[in-house]
């Protein structure tokens, strides 16, 4: 069994979800939260925000593997900043524990989860709740792009394992 | 005697610049370096180089304030967005040591220690050289930027102090 922690970067909320991975490929529903870093005094703190809450879910709940969205470039330079920001403070965080990350762009999630890059949020939150039974369950919306990314990546693996070839390698074709 | 961590992130090295504040205002060079992440495998263990490294300096010089430069925007969103993350791995790990952090834009660097916001690079590494005594050593570009932003907070709050404001509010006028 493996455990993933999902994220899904974001600098007013960061999403995370957390599934298990067994070895016959069913995925399992662990833990899926936001952490809301609105609330601090100004940006920096809110970065503190978001690592002392991802170091808290990291210790409670111990995942082997972390897979993370890539950015959508089609914003502004100044909200990517902002993502960028709390991007790098959560893969910091990640990586002082020595987790292997995974990294998925937007398209590669809707593809691997609803079969079509152009899906929209809907179907990949009805995915989610699909894959993982949550069909009564309230889920917040980035807590689901969390599950989805978590998701991805152990299809992902799932799939390269099959064909013998890395993860890594899946993600650039 | 106060001892000011200055940082100027970036994505492919960032510097870090050091200095001590005595009572009366005068400032002495205390250490200074860039942090090469060109070397690490993929970005985000770039992050993570970024982060040990830092972690490392804090550990070893123990600074009671730290000054950073905020971004020039005139970049394009991909460049904003690495820089971005530089930035926010750098900001958590010192956030989450509960030093104060100040930021200071690019034009008010120049302005505080060249008096003009529009000042180019080598003029302010000049008045670096001059105001720390340094006529003679080589100085690596980002770090002589980093002891530039460590020296502006260093004005700012002597400035603040005298006239019995915040450095926070000096820096909004």
């Amino acid at each position: 069994m493996t455990r993933i922690l999902g994220i899904d970067p974001g600098s007013q909320r960061t999403g995370i979800g957390i599934i298990d991975v067994a070895a016959d490929g069913r995925c399992a529903y662990v833990h899926a939260q936001a952490l809301v870093l609105l609330g601090a005094e100004d940006f920096p703190a809110r970065l503190g925000l978001l690592c002392e809450g991802l170091e808290a879910l990291l210790e409670q709940w111990q995942p082997q593997q972390v897979a993370i969205e890539t950015v959508f470039m089609d914003k502004s330079a100044t909200s990517a900043l902002k993502l960028g920001h709390a991007r790098g403070a959560a893969l910091a965080t990640v990586v002082r524990r020595h987790l292997p990350v995974s990294e998925y762009a937007p398209r590669l999630i809707k593809q691997s989860l609803v079969g079509r890059g152009a899906a929209d949020k809907v179907q990949v939150q009805h995915m989610v709740r699909l894959l993982l039974n949550l069909a009564d369950t309230r889920l917040q919306a980035d807590a689901a792009d969390a599950l989805a990314v978590a998701l991805t990546h152990a299809h992902m693996s799932a799939t390269a394992a099959r064909s013998g070839v890395s993860a890594a390698l899946m993600r650039r074709r």
